[in-house]
């Protein structure tokens, strides 16, 4: 249906317009005209012989000229494009998988085929931010039941690459997050590794903390690592940490998370979805996941753990993988460190064996490393959390730890940022309660995840006794501003940590 | 918490992103970097002593120099802006009724209070299009329960301007939608104007259709009026319609729609609240609602109908409005013309007294005009028909439109598009069906609303016998590219006029 009148130029505007689409051209142009677009509407372009669908957003003579168009970074490089080249304009066809989504928003019940329609059109670039947050909205809070949770999750699977390994039992860990500073990862991989099982973790950045796994270790290590080279150090050391957005593993599922982040929304079922699929993607066999349960925690009743934990399981068998859900106590943070940085010393603290390493970190740890030597390697219980233990205290998970970032190029010093700030106790009194959603968003605000080294240390947990004056935690900040702006926040605050 | 270097200067852009603003920034500025912001944050800028937040799109040094910020053309307008002023940024606040729009998501019940909340947010221009969508996706969907809808309607009344009357009754007209051609208002106000009755009409633009009664009494006469000029109609003529958008009532509702439009979203509750909270706050309190059912109309089966009738109603008479809601044949369009001036075309010929008027839109037209004289006015049924008839047939109708329409700014002539073409049928045969959708769409791809003389010409209704070769329709466009285009839907189309 293009004619010939239907084409312009391409001028490179270098807008960054993050993930969406979107398409320059001029109010007075013979195509806006002739074709009656209007600003916002659906466009499909074609450059070269590649296509896809923008948002056009019109733009006055004093960038473009007549016969000109402009494209977002994002189409300019997912389309190939060269100053110069021809762009075409067509209207698009109306997505058709945007029924389905219609009809979950009205409540009706969704098929595999149903969802992987959807995600196939997401992956192809055809929904915009609108209609992702649709989709998004329609299958938050609780409305998708376990055979549609399956299903999705299924569809992700499907949406990009498997990785396939020789061994049978490939492990994997993951928690469900929502507690500041449980760095638990990095432990139980070198630990689970010494011990001689395959672990080929790939984690997530930060969505909605102030620090992912996948940040932490980003500060450690290099974590950006092509399928070559995980496969390369897996082989070498059993075990490795990566960033799973470099392999593309389940990419459906990334291009939604950024929407879910916008929106500050964890939808339950896509949250299984999302978990599962990256590990059935990543070939994973056999999993601990960690639920922790406290009332600002993101789960925060035994009742919606129990239920979590019930889907994980059932969801996971259907993906034939062995899931073993662990819930554990979320009431406050664990370690010190919150924000990558910060997160990273105590993982290494705790790895080195120091006098000071924080305690709970290390006992979670190794509760959880044990329940992955339990389920992958046939042992009691007793006997895993004793070997998790053993490879501990002697330094073998240190060293391997030190071996695995060595293979994936070289082990780096962390460094906390420059500005740091006390916020100490008013009165004496016992540490009755501390508010994790309070305490991430303060080290968000300081500027975690984005400034590494930014974040919050924590000086006390609960039951500790307190002396007017003494420090409670401090923030880090790469720049008085943000320190500024995380303290104007927290004087605005009650209860971030409660007295008795 | 602003500091003096987070401070950069005004460019004007010219770049039209519609509603959402858009705040544009240099990679390399010293404030994207100290502040920590990433591309499509949402970010509180202050110009002079407006501020908003807008959504941050990262540019490359080819528009902006370093030391300057550019703005969409709606935060510029927004804020007042000139070229060279001073531009502030900060983080914003987290938008507190968020949480609300999430309890919501949760499947919890809100409070007038809280769809207040979220509706002063709303337009304060809080909202990213990301999170408008959730809020209405969360409403979307049967998710609203009575109490709500009444709440939201409230909160809508609440939100713009009230027109106040000195008359006690004030009547009104509405139509679900749906139904192609069912131009029946233009009809309504003048005969019941000419009864004597007051009917200060707002009527809106299309939505999801190929004309609103605002875009088809646009090619007959002015109807972007302010609030003085409709006193004055109303004053000198007892009726009115113009547009509603241009008067400020009810305007999260006009910010909400343009969501629902580009989702292709019609969602209950919200529609409810959108036609009550408009009529509401035009100061009407006697409303017939015309609610066409029909397999390809909006609504589609007569439980449906059933539903959404007692909720107007109810809905109505917490808001201390006589709404009566009249169930309709929406089997197929109404009259011939599809699109704003083919429609206003139908309506002249109806009020003419023409020999060839679609005899149904005259028919609908009486019907619902006396159910308006009837609420409004204690007479009977029959007699109420009785009268609009009366004042149809001897001119008085058509003489009080004109008169109407003198007083709005003069009465156009309407012309349908320069290109057109026939489509017909394949083989002789009755008409069976009619897709409303399908007929809509081809008016929408033919150019309608925005091209006012595009769009369809039915030329056949359910029952009528044709042959071989004889015209069913035809298709209306401004352009050959979209007469084209209108066609190739066509063709890859089954059953859009259905012989049997």
């Amino acid at each position: 249906m293009a004619n010939k009148l239907n084409r312009l130029r391409l001028k490179r505007l270098h807008i960054d317009t993050q993930f969406e689409h979107i398409v320059f051209m001029l109010k007075d142009s013979s195509i806006y005209k002739s074709e009656g677009f209007s600003s916002m509407s659906r466009v499909l372009v074609k450059v070269n012989k590649k296509s896809l669908i923008a948002s056009l957003n019109i733009i006055d003579n004093a960038i473009l000229k007549y016969g000109e168009a402009g494209l977002s970074e994002s189409a300019w490089t997912a389309l190939g494009a060269k100053e110069g080249d021809v762009i075409s304009f067509m209207h698009p066809l109306p997505v058709e998988s945007m029924k389905l989504v219609r009809k979950k928003i009205y409540g009706r019940v969704l098929t595999e085929r149903d969802f992987k329609d959807i995600l196939d059109d997401v992956i192809a670039g055809r929904y915009s931010n609108v209609e992702l947050t649709a989709f998004i909205t329609a299958c938050a809070g609780d409305h998708l039941n376990l055979n549609e949770i399956t299903s999705l999750t299924k569809a992700m699977v499907g949406s990009g690459k498997t990785l396939h390994w020789k061994n049978k039992i490939i492990v994997d860990k993951h928690c469900v997050g929502g507690l500041p500073g449980n760095r638990t990862t990095p432990i139980i991989v070198a630990i689970v590794a010494a011990a001689g099982l395959t672990i080929p973790k790939t984690s997530s950045r930060a969505i909605t903390s102030p620090a992912g796994t996948a940040d932490a270790m980003a500060t450690l290590t290099e974590v950006n690592l092509d399928d070559k080279t995980i496969r390369k150090v897996i082989a070498q050391e059993g075990g490795c940490i990566s960033w799973g957005g470099s392999i593309q593993l389940s990419p459906a599922d990334d291009i939604l998370i950024r929407i879910e982040r916008a929106l500050d929304l964890d939808s339950y079922g896509q949250m299984i979805a999302s978990v599962l699929s990256k590990k059935k993607a990543a070939g994973s066999t056999h999993i601990v996941i960690d639920i922790p349960v406290g009332k600002t925690a993101k789960v925060r009743t035994k009742e919606e753990a129990e239920k979590l934990k019930y889907y994980l399981t059932v969801v996971g068998k259907a993906l034939k993988l062995k899931v073993k859900a662990v819930i554990t106590d979320g009431s406050q943070p664990v370690g010190r460190g919150i924000g990558p940085v910060l997160e990273a010393l105590d993982v290494l603290s705790v790895l080195k064996n120091e006098k000071d390493a924080p305690a709970d970190l290390r006992k979670r740890s190794l509760m959880l490393a044990a329940q992955l030597l339990e389920i992958a390697g046939n042992v009691t219980a007793d006997d895993a959390l004793a070997m998790a233990s053993k490879l501990l205290r002697n330094g073998a998970a240190w060293k391997k730890f030190k071996a695995i970032c060595m293979a994936q190029g070289g082990l780096k010093t962390p460094r906390p940022a420059k500005f740091k700030k006390e916020v100490r106790a008013f009165r004496n009194g016992i540490v009755k309660e501390i508010d994790n959603r309070k305490l991430a968003k303060i080290a968000k605000l300081a500027g975690a995840p984005q400034d590494q080294g930014a974040g919050v240390v924590l000086k006390v947990h609960t039951g500790k006794q307190v002396k007017k004056g003494d420090s409670l935690y401090t923030v880090y900040a790469e720049a008085l501003g943000e320190l500024n702006y995380a303290f104007s926040f927290l004087k605005s605050q009650k209860n971030i940590i409660c007295l008795k």
